[in-house]
């Protein structure tokens, strides 16, 4: 299983509708990516490390997938509309890492 | 439900020893911090969003707790013991995050 995690960096006065991303971006995702697409995660950030720090992501998306391959295949058509809608919920640029679950 | 992410950030010859870390260092951190700790992941990254880019992490760890104070009521009296473990399994210096569980 791999798992594809989209994470949106914090920064001070960013701005990131978790409404409209739990509502409206992950569905479309997941409509569009289909059965490759084994489940998703969300998260909002609240805090880092150390007492007061800030979070490093103020939300983070996860998608797993049973191989790489899957995920590319799946992500690869539907690319320039999934990206295209990230304005609409943040004006932060996310990070993308792809890591194999390990356990 | 909430999620603290130990992410260990990754660098040209960093060390990271995934079998210590699995067989070692975990089931320590799940012993020590007992039935408060709901869930744990462990993930290898194996690369960044961008056709040859590396992984932004070499390897992440994730606990799942009811709550923040949930987490710190479990982790602190064995936060010198966890830490201290360390350096037996990677010279990175990990970023802690601590989210919300939204979907």
């Amino acid at each position: 299983m791999i798992k594809v995690s989209v994470m949106y960096p914090n920064s001070e006065g960013c701005k990131f509708d978790m409404s409209y991303y739990l509502d409206k971006h992950m569905p479309m995702v997941r409509e569009k990516l289909g059965a490759a697409c084994k489940n998703t995660q969300v998260e909002q950030g609240l805090a880092g490390g150390e007492p007061g720090a800030p979070a490093t992501y103020v939300a983070m998306g996860h998608l797993y997938f049973d191989s790489v391959e899957a995920f590319q295949g799946a992500f690869g058509p539907h690319a320039p509309d999934i990206l295209a809608d990230i304005p609409n919920y943040t004006d932060t640029q996310p990070v993308i890492q792809i890591s194999e679950v390990k356990s």
